[in-house]
């Protein structure tokens, strides 16, 4: 049984949730009518709660027991079996979504805090639970009734899992060459029937033994449709058959042919999966033929805000673990006091140095998510048709940036978290180096942070004529302007100003790239535009959180835990400004030189 | 057994020693002259035989398998057996060691880029040898003709291990916390022979299965010396006694608590050692009591820059899989010709974009290596004194750059190879991911990289005087100036030039905090120096290749393979620049802030 090391202090999410965020105006719309401002709070406790006494518990044990495969069964760590059953028994997955079949009705943003937490806690854990009720809200959204009826309260609460089926051994970024076809059953008495013959790979939970029954989504070709993503449609095939009254028929012609061994995610499955090697796999088309794709994309864009959300977590774990390390561990006099004693390690210079770039880094993904989250429930709910385009344009040109940014910072920001420990952080003890391993996939699942940039520059930066990417650039430098002469944060404003300047500069060049034909430099620097635009947003709403905590520091005593928390957030703002923003400068240097070096050189001398 | 992934081309490695160092400089040094070029370069294709005959095969075994404890034995995995055996009986450990004790002589900077390519190829196994070596090298200076005879044979040809044994549970980064102690053995009958007491954490290689006997080079203070690095004593501590004639004795009290379970390195033992647990554990003093420090540094010294020699191997070799795969994979259609056909993914703008980031960084890591290997030769060959000396300076003030900066950059460009195998590299069949693991280590080991920047700025930015660093500033700037209307590079020079302004600000500002009394600004930005510092080092090493390769372009067809290799070069030189110099700009503005939010919060609010 492996160690619990999960100790996460919901202080900044509850800070986000009732102090940043507009709580009031969420609570103010019809379905969030029941709830109060006090119930949230008891949400995150509950989520720490849950992370501190069930799934923080079991992430060692993940880890080094893995999954392992048989015969085409999967069995999970025992310890996870527990974590899944508590976890639906106290209606975790399904905490946001619809109350009708089984979820919990809380607004968006308030379960992706509570499920930051949860996934900080156990990532692996929470992938099975966030790709099954990621998949039953497809069903629900473009489903009938009958297949309402048939498998959503099942899956919200976690009777039966989920799984997505994209990707296939030649069908990987490139989507549009899925291979896997359908043709109707003429056997089956129900045009919506088809059979289904093909391979999928990568498929997340695509065999497991945490529920009775595995539904999967999965994009195929109807036979004869067109060629590409237009020709992709979506189909349910159940692992086990399921009869129009809900009960379990006969097992589907679905077969696990094998797991992969990761970097890290060991205790989540990813399976190859033959689907009608037997000419036996049943599947039913939801929605109409040939609209997968978008149906898919739905879920998808869920999926890339959670994958922020998961970025924020597991840094935040390896903030804590590493906090809690150095202020235990004693070594060596700080270089201000050199010929003094010996400190704890948190005294030493780069120590808190790389501490601050852990909890002003984490600090920022958790917010950035939470903002998108907080803005689709007003894209949904808001009484004011205005108010919910706009709110649904931030979440649109948003998400491609919360899915790709986070995930590399986290990368370099555990980097850190595993140096503060030294030696001891390489090794297995403690779980940073997991952290690391196990975060790594963020940047390649969902659509790799390369397609996010593309994402960003071929599709959102020119939605609604540029309109919205220009309201943003605007409303930073807005902000950066109205705050300039701010008597704290005056070099953060001037810093966010001037990198402002420079992602506007990004979009310009690439504008003019696309008219004069120099195509190849836009996706030459398209990662490294949305990773400025990414610091410029979050710089922006780390300020405003440096604003709001120095108001509130006025009206608390500075050592009461609260005006220590308030201290702590102003000095996040400056820091994220002052240490991570200021990568735009690099990064605008690059663009500058207009480099094609990559694309000069003669492919052979690779 | 795993897959051989190792697939280098050795042709960068001979552009560095033949056409960019000056390799006949070395062959008019004495020890040298039996030497001819031909010979250097049969020496690295020697080196990739090794690498993919020998090397290679065995990697993914090392890491599945791993090492295994077992009361007090370690066993490394069979296949290192036959890896250690060969890499012995082809005298790679000692290559660039003394002839007259087994060694092959080799100058350190051919020793060194043939020693990157077995590092590549395997890093577990070479860490075995590496150690043994610098630690007989130890022997060799420091020792008595006694020592020596008894000694360093036998290890500079494998037949017994070294370690290294600084490290405690309580003295990591602060060595002068050693508690380990030594007392004169009466009974010895040898003054030199002391009773030791103590336990070592993190030995590399401190118990094998792969040689009869292992040398520890132990850190002790002598009863009643003084206190930290100024009392501590050096020991030869036989794991087997040895008797004065060489022959093997009775087992020493030495016994291995136990192993630790790390990131990556799996093959490579790291030892908990108790010495004397039973009264029983008997060392000889190397040289004068009280002056261990000084000689663990030498061997010290010589371990950094073989880290930085190890990320270049390391990063290479992520290169060449991931320039392989991209090469093979086909999917999707580019961008700049977004409706064509399905291409292999290296003609993607981002992947080359990619690959050139891991091709240049790399490229960039092993002249940086092999300049301060050859700047060690001539310290000590040179017949001018003061070219020995200054080559000495050089050498001296990069060496906290080479350990630490390459890698850390290793983690950020590994990041890159896997994301380039997509969802492949993630998994294990290819070992990208251990890659990225087993680097790891390097930012920890051999001192942490802050302890690095500490070096370099309390130590080695004000040697002389300040004159070397100083004397670097002005040859980078001319540098610069000379070039700057160069037709190709005209960009780049532009850039260095700017970027060592910034350089020179780091330094100027630093020696201004201390004057100052704001302390805290030195450490909270010195590692940011050192990572700017070597960057414009680099940079000017990647220039001069690219000059180099222009001129000789113009003598080969474009289509011959010296034509592409020296394109490829003329597009690292300017990717160099252009992509990863430009960082510096990023960090400059991050200075001007003089940010110390992370010393300000209290400690509390992390």
């Amino acid at each position: 049984m492996g160690v619990n090391y999960f100790r996460r202090d919901g202080r900044d999410s509850k800070f986000v949730l009732l102090e940043h965020l507009d709580v009031e105006r969420l609570l103010s719309y019809a379905p969030y009518q029941d709830f109060s401002a006090d119930e949230f709070v008891m949400i995150i406790d509950e989520a720490l709660k849950m992370g501190k006494e069930v799934l923080g518990p079991a992430l060692q044990d993940g880890d080094r027991i893995g999954c392992t495969y048989e015969g085409g069964k999967v069995s999970i760590p025992d310890a996870f079996k527990k974590c899944w059953r508590v976890l639906n028994e106290n209606g975790w997955p399904a905490a946001a979504f619809n109350p009708e079949f089984g979820g919990q009705g809380l607004p968006a943003v308030v379960g992706g805090l509570a499920g930051e937490i949860l996934r900080g806690a156990n990532m692996s854990m929470m992938i099975y639970s966030g790709i099954t009720v990621g998949n039953g809200h497809l069903i629900e959204n473009f489903g009938t009734d009958q297949d309402r009826a048939m498998f959503l309260e099942k899956m919200y609460t976690g009777v039966w899992g989920g799984t997505m089926c994209l990707t296939e051994p030649d069908a990987g970024s490139d989507v549009g060459d899925v291979r896997t076809k359908a043709v109707p059953d003429p056997e089956a008495g129900d045009p919506r029937i088809y059979k289904i013959e093909g391979v999928k790979r990568f498929i997340t939970g695509g065999e497991q033994d945490l529920t009775e029954n595995i539904i999967h989504l999965l994009l195929a070709r109807i036979e004869g449709g067109p060629a590409g993503t237009k020709g992709l449609s979506l189909f349910v095939v159940p692992k086990i058959w399921v009869n129009p009254d809900g009960s379990l028929g006969e097992p589907n012609d679905v077969f696990c042919a094998g797991i992969e061994h990761k970097m890290g995610m060991h205790a989540c499955s990813t399976c190859t999966m033959n689907f009608g090697e037997n000419g036996g796999c049943r599947g039913i088309l939801l929605g109409e033929p040939h609209s997968g794709m978008a149906k898919m994309f739905q879920m998808m864009n869920h999926a890339r805000i959670g994958t922020g959300v998961v970025a924020a977590g597991i840094t935040a774990s390896a903030y804590d673990t590493a906090r809690i390390y150095a202020k235990e561990r004693v070594q060596g006099a700080p270089l201000s006091d050199r010929n003094g004693p010996a400190v704890p390690i948190i005294q030493h210079e780069d120590v808190r140095r790389m501490l601050m770039n852990l909890k002003a880094g984490s600090e920022a993904m958790r917010v950035f998510a939470a903002y998108l989250l907080f803005n689709s429930d007003v894209a949904k709910h808001d009484p004011d048709e205005l108010e919910r385009q706009r709110a649904r344009a931030r979440v649109d040109i948003l998400t491609p940036l919360v899915k790709a940014y986070p995930a590399d910072l986290g990368w370099v920001l555990i980097r850190d978290a595993i140096q503060v420990l030294g030696g001891a952080g390489y090794c297995s003890d403690f779980p940073v180096e997991q952290y690391a391993r196990d975060l790594k996939i963020l940047s390649i699942f969902e659509g790799t942070n390369y397609i996010q940039s593309l994402d960003l520059v071929g599709r959102k930066i020119g939605a609604q004529g540029g309109k919205v990417f220009q309201e943003w650039v605007a409303e930073l430098m807005a902000f950066a302007n109205q705050n300039q002469a701010d008597r704290d944060f005056r070099t953060d404003f001037e810093l966010l100003s001037q990198a402002v300047d420079m992602v506007a500069d990004f979009a310009q060049r690439f504008t003019g790239y696309f008219k004069q034909g120099r195509i190849s430099l836009v996706p030459m620097f398209a990662t490294r535009f949305l990773d400025s635009f990414a610091e410029a947003v979050m710089a922006k709403l780390m300020l405003e959180q440096g604003l709001i905590a120095r108001e509130k520091l006025a009206t608390v005593a500075l050592a009461s835990s609260d005006g220590v928390f308030y201290q702590g957030k102003v000095a996040s703002a400056k820091f994220f400004c002052r240490n991570i923003l200021t990568n735009v400068f690099g990064r605008h240097a690059a663009l500058r030189t207009e480099d094609l070096s990559a694309m000069e050189i003669p492919e052979e001398a690779f």
